[in-house]
């Protein structure tokens, strides 16, 4: 999904010491890979009739008075108005770096608890996303288009859109909750600690807020992705770690590429190690993150809790049987669960526009310093922040502000100033989820909650409830919607004291 | 002073029925008035050694990113560390619309409580005032360039200066507590509610965030006016209200000017009653909400509770004698109490670069909507924004955002908002200050409290401590300084939790 998908992107920034393509960041080439990879999902993915399509006139530059910052684009956003009257609550899902019918159709539990509480949904897509485009399809053109992109504009237009719409259905009343997952979390919890005077509360799940600066130790994304298949099995944990130094090996030798080509069943012959590397590397990383423990059509099918399915095809082989052969099989439950591909397409076409949102944001503000530890089953690597930014000023004629968001945003003693400031808002994650270790996991005040689930993955209490759930997610999604029932009884009970000492 | 000045220079512009001047908003020719005022009165009062001036390399526009955006300024800012050691709180001044070292001159309480916390004090310069000019003797000259003044772009200047100024202290520990007065108090409360990470808490003196869009009443500014005077003296308040109407009559006779221009001892004879109307109207709104309870030279030096005294001298004449004559004579105490005047310069040459930069804040996001009732002292009026809005047009080019603040920083039902967020912020008013309207008067929260004194004018409370003070003031001080004193204590004693928990 294009949240923790291209939020995954951002971490092979980081690598670029260790991955070939030593000389710009290598998530480039990855974003491409993304972008045809959800491609194909999202067409197989639209929402039903559930929504209604609108476009609001947005404005392009809320933060600076000038005749151009005034420009209006059309900005998307869904609406499902079925249970909702004039008055009642008001969800908001808090579009991210993606179509927002994507997000939508990922998002069934707003659908589920919409009855009960009688909501209008409303889903926002985040601008220069889907159908967003301050510049139409010129705006990935430039730097003076892209620099429009960002994390605070987006909050703005959430905001000047929620008050246009309470306006328009004459409900300036009505409470609204935000619903976040992934960076979409982020600006959830971010939006309810800026502009609580618009949402009332937050259920920010997934939200890795404090992945910045040297908040989170930068190792724990990628031990957390290793601890998920050294629970699973120690073996298969191995096998992954020694399997790069096998394939760097096999691929120094004459014949090495033909070989792989063979073992992996490329459609055509590789010309390069890389794609080997970032094939196996997001089929174990994207599978740790949608663990979840029933099967799902996420990225892709896969059945339930997959890690453990991978390591059983691992350590199902026999004892001389090769590394490579091993994190094959295990990576092609991954790309090919439904056994339709007769062969992989490793090796992509550059994106055609040769841009991707998110590596814009990355290269701005979304700055997130990761490593991999001698502990990790991939290889070491270290942070070089100099490198980074040296390939975004190359590609993009930005400078990053690494230290932006925590600046704007905070996240340094989150608990110590928090405690004194901001209420209502829920952390959702799963420890199954890499993205966990850098979000809050311990409550900061009695309506500042974490909720923390062992076997939860990647935003998985937003995914349509399904008769194989398991009872801590039935439990977790008990419990986020009890929580946003006392948040808006409270709304209301103060409405009232406030109009009775009118 | 600058902040309630040019804060008050805006309610003009609601007035263009009433004034002669039809065309365009009436703030223009105020606006260039004031300024050859506060220009006399900073070179007066420049601050002693107690600082020392330091400047940031600030960035143009926080919200966007292009090369152009991260433009550097020079912000200037001033220290004084007499009292502070590493570790121990800074208390921040927000600066507003006008020269820091003004500020700093007229803002003695934090000198004056200081040495009790051991305090750094630190006045920041808001961009595009003062010295602060991101693009120079132009900054004005464009709204291109003045595209970038506004109170967010402001707020985040200090977020970024601070942060930087803490780590180069080697100081990240010691807990902000950020200070201002009148828009400067806005922007110190503002600041505390978006950047709670970086100041701890907030005392925002007379500042009227609640004065946007239809929040308070748009009356309630000249009504307060009125009401200080008639607390005064009822036959005074009778007398003002009058005054317009034989103004109107006398100017429209023949040779009418002539004796106007020798009634007022105008330095050259007058062209039209527009300058005597303004005279007068801003030697009333003025002198209430500087009528403070000892002598003081601010916009000018006047007495003890001026109001009470421009009283004295309207009550003291003859039963016979015109209510021009009066008002006249109340007016002069206000323009020379020091009695150095020979003759009164009522019409002004137009201000030298033509624009202010309080009245841009006005045309763009800082509207601020006010009438004359016909219970005020003053001729009623209505709130044309249509007209408003295209004097802004004519005069910048721009629209206005009429709707921006309160969608940016809230406002409408504070208290619900508020208490379930936020926290740690004085709001002090005096009510004899007509801003006190549009300020908070209750308390909020057990941390947002409100401190009104009945007899407090416009941020009495920032001025430094002298003998003569009465009890309630240095009361209202003491208070201030127990609640600082406790949010310092609860920090510290969170931070040591921090630290023992870790």
């Amino acid at each position: 999904m294009a949240p923790f998908t291209s939020l995954l992107l951002l971490l092979f920034a980081f690598l670029g010491t260790v991955t070939p393509a030593k000389s710009m960041p290598a998530f480039f080439p990855r974003a491409s890979y993304y972008q045809s990879l959800t491609a194909k999902q999202s067409k197989a993915t639209k929402p039903k009739v559930a929504y209604k399509t609108h476009y609001f006139p947005q404005i392009l530059d809320h933060f600076t008075f000038q005749p151009k910052s005034s420009k209006i684009f059309y900005q998307k956003y869904l609406i499902n108005s079925q249970y909702w009257h004039r008055g009642a609550p008001i969800f908001v899902y808090t579009g991210n770096e993606g179509d927002i019918d994507w997000f939508a159709a990922n998002t069934g539990f707003l659908l589920d608890i919409a009855p009960k509480f009688r909501a209008l949904l409303v889903f926002i897509e985040h601008r220069f996303y889907g159908e967003s485009m301050p510049f139409g399809k010129d705006s990935y053109n430039s730097v003076e288009t892209l620099g429009y992109l960002n994390s605070q504009q987006a909050l703005a237009d959430f905001a000047v859109l929620l008050r246009s719409l309470k306006h328009n259905l004459s409900s300036e009343a009505s409470p609204v909750v935000v619903f976040g997952g992934s960076y979409g979390g982020m600006l959830a919890a971010w939006f309810r600690l800026k502009y609580p005077h618009i949402a009332i509360g937050a259920l920010a799940s997934s939200a890795p807020i404090l992945q910045f600066d040297d908040i989170t130790p930068w190792s724990s994304f990628y031990d957390a992705v290793s601890q998920d298949y050294k629970d699973a099995s120690l073996n298969c944990y191995e096998v992954i770690k020694g399997s790069w130094a096998e394939l760097e090996a096999l691929s120094a030798q004459k014949e090495g590429l033909v070989e792989l080509s063979r073992t992996f069943r490329t459609c055509k012959n590789l010309h390069s190690l890389d794609s080997v590397w970032d094939w196996l590397w997001s089929a174990f990383v994207y599978t740790a993150m949608v663990n979840y423990p029933t099967e799902a059509n996420f990225m892709m099918p896969l059945p339930a809790y997959p890690v453990k399915e991978m390591c059983k095809i691992i350590d199902g082989f026999p004892p001389r049987a090769s590394k490579i052969s091993r994190v094959f099989a295990a990576a092609s439950l991954y790309y090919n669960y439904s056994r339709g591909e007769k062969c992989f397409q490793l090796e992509n076409e550059p994106d055609s526009h040769g841009l991707h949102g998110w590596n814009w944001q990355a290269c701005t503000e979304m700055v997130m310093p990761m490593t991999c530890s001698i502990e990790s089953m991939f290889p070491p690597s270290g942070y070089d922040y100099k490198e980074f930014a040296e390939g975004c000023k190359k590609k993009y004629g930005v400078t990053p502000r690494p230290h932006w968001i925590t600046t704007e945003f905070g996240g340094k003693r989150i608990d110590q100033v928090l405690k004194r400031s901001g209420g209502n808002i829920i952390f959702s994650n799963g420890m199954q989820d890499p993205w966990s270790r850098g979000s809050v996991l311990k409550n900061i005040s009695s309506s500042i909650i974490a909720l923390v689930t062992k076997k939860g993955a990647h935003h998985v209490d937003f995914r349509s409830a399904t008769k194989d759930d398991p009872d801590w997610l039935k439990e977790l999604r008990r419990q986020e919607a009890e929580i946003i029932g006392r948040w808006i009884d409270e709304y209301y009970a103060d409405l009232k004291q406030g109009i009775d000492n009118a």
